[in-house]
């Protein structure tokens, strides 16, 4: 099975090469990137997307754009470092992985001054995240697996998938997982209107990979369950309260509330990260209303109409079958409060 | 208020005059339509839609096309008549209410030989059928009003408005007179993918109303009844079972679902030739699936990606709070059977 590589080093090791999804499904061209302005804009345009796929994109890029200036002098060799990480950062201010990344990168060569070994250190710290980001999707396929026995039909939302990893995805991990090991998987894909991830990235990474995909609209997805054939859910996070309360893409609480209608099992599937241990509730989280235009642009929509378009949406937690996560899966009451990892959300 | 019309006669009444829905919303553009060659082109390309519009229009229509003709001889008249009545009655085959509305017609002018007086005859009951069409839209409204309360905030799907009838359209029709009496109304529109012709059709004639209207994307609804910023739903239907199952656009039943979790009530209104007595459950229901293109068609989605594209769903009795006709307001247990006017889906 073909699993695609969203973020991975070029031959060589000079240079972070990305699928371009800005121009998926149309095409599959790949980026590779070595200076910071093509860092950022690849970040910014969302030739990269997905929060752990930025975070690691990030630091792989760092480190590529700092390998051609190992013998330069400290001073000037240090000084261009801050810039850079500084100008990374800021390449798209909301995502939290981005941040993190660059500032745990920078802090394996804190102290060093040589400039051949900063370089070494930040290669090194980049490709330990890309590893733990394999990793960590490759543990929430395994926790997952058992959830996926042979002849499951799964519908998903918006793309939690490799695409928005270094690995093999999130909510999509243990699908791939459960096809690799033989078993029949069919998937059914939401659009995910407005911006069209569902029919953009997610359809097109499972049919590649060979799983039978179906993609519908936002507005289908109950009938298929009247229908009988859907028998579980799986739906990645933006992030999770303590409480088991899921914010995720606008339109994941309509499919939470239509399984629940029909007995359906939903299964949210995300990294431990994601786990906000600040956040008590889903109540304290502040949704993000985005541009008239992603709903109303391609059609001459009369400027008196108003557009409703939040970013995502909150599913409480009494609707959520079980959060799989990298360690494992947490059924109701969740006591995520230990759960997130140290410095994910700094 | 100005509420549009979607098909009436053109000055003169040589013609009947249709807004082109094709253009919508980007412009509105009025056609004048005397011909069977542009009548039938005007029906198969949705330039007119929604099945009472259709109805009308070609009733009209057809009295228009055979206007000129009225001092032509008997026998070549009548077998212009023949013609052109087979033609537009299959215009659009589905369409129900254009083979009822054109027999219709020829039977009020059967057994007549004179051809001018088979013109009067043809005009006259063209004129009827415009006429119950536009009270039967204010039927539904005033049966619908009670629901409307001051200050009532609705979500609908689709358009069942002004523009899918030759009044005030049928889910629309109690927003309408609830927004005519002064009450305080505002509406939510899902855009209904694929089609969006709440976003094309619906938030236009609203907007132009002056009613406040908010456009939003169909996995969006759930949100917005958890939010508490729904107080009913109003939709219509395709096709009403005698146990109360309503067909109706695909969407719907996610409307339903969602408003049944919530507790808000789900009104359908739809005129009582809708009601179809030849069938006992929506069990009974044919649903047509349409072409891929519709999802998949502005995305270069892969071959190997199915796709699923029913026209419209069922949603059961059980989740219908009320059906709003024009006889009156039905609740469960509903007795259907002998509501359907006789002929309406020969």
């Amino acid at each position: 099975m073909e699993i695609i590589e969203a973020v991975r080093w070029a031959p060589g090791g000079n240079a972070v090469r990305i699928i371009d999804q800005r121009r998926l499904p149309a095409e599959l061209v790949t980026l590779d990137i070595a200076t910071v302005e093509d860092l950022c804009d690849a970040i910014s345009t969302l030739a990269v997307r997905g929060a752990p796929a930025i975070g690691v994109a990030a630091a792989m890029g760092l480190a590529a754009v700092m390998t051609p200036y190992r013998s330069e002098p400290a001073k000037a060799f240090d000084a261009r470092l801050r810039e850079s990480a500084t100008r990374i950062r800021s390449a798209r201010p909301t995502a939290v992985n981005l941040a993190w990344a660059v500032d745990r990168a920078l802090a394996a060569a804190a102290g060093v001054e040589d400039p051949a070994e900063v370089v070494d250190l930040l290669v090194l710290e980049a490709d330990r995240i890309l590893e733990e980001d394999r990793r960590m999707c490759r543990q929430i396929g395994e926790h997952g697996l058992p959830l996926l026995p042979d002849g499951t039909r799964v519908l998903t939302h918006c793309n939690a998938g490799a695409l928005a990893t270094a690995g093999i995805g999130t909510a999509l991990a243990p699908i791939y997982l459960a096809a690799e090991a033989g078993r029949r998987i069919e998937v059914f894909v939401d659009e995910t209107r407005p911006l069209m991830q569902g029919s953009r990235l997610t359809a097109w990474e499972l049919a590649r990979a060979g799983i039978p995909v179906t993609l519908l609209t936002d507005g289908m997805a109950a009938s298929l369950m009247r229908a009988g054939r859907i028998d579980c859910c799986i739906v990645g996070a933006d992030r999770i309260a303590v409480n088991g309360d899921v914010a995720n893409k606008i339109g994941t609480y309509g499919v939470a509330v239509s399984a629940k209608h029909h007995g359906i099992p939903m299964y949210v599937a995300a990294p431990t990260s994601t786990i906000d241990s600040a956040t008590r509730s889903g109540d304290e989280i502040e949704i993000e209303q985005r541009a008239r235009g992603e709903v109303a642009g391609a059609i001459a929509v009369p400027d008196a109409v108003r557009v409703y378009n939040p970013a995502f949406d909150i599913t409480p937690a009494a609707l959520v079958t079980a959060i799989v996560t990298d360690t494992g899966i947490h059924r109701a009451p969740y006591a995520l409060e230990n759960m997130s990892l140290e410095g994910s959300h700094a």
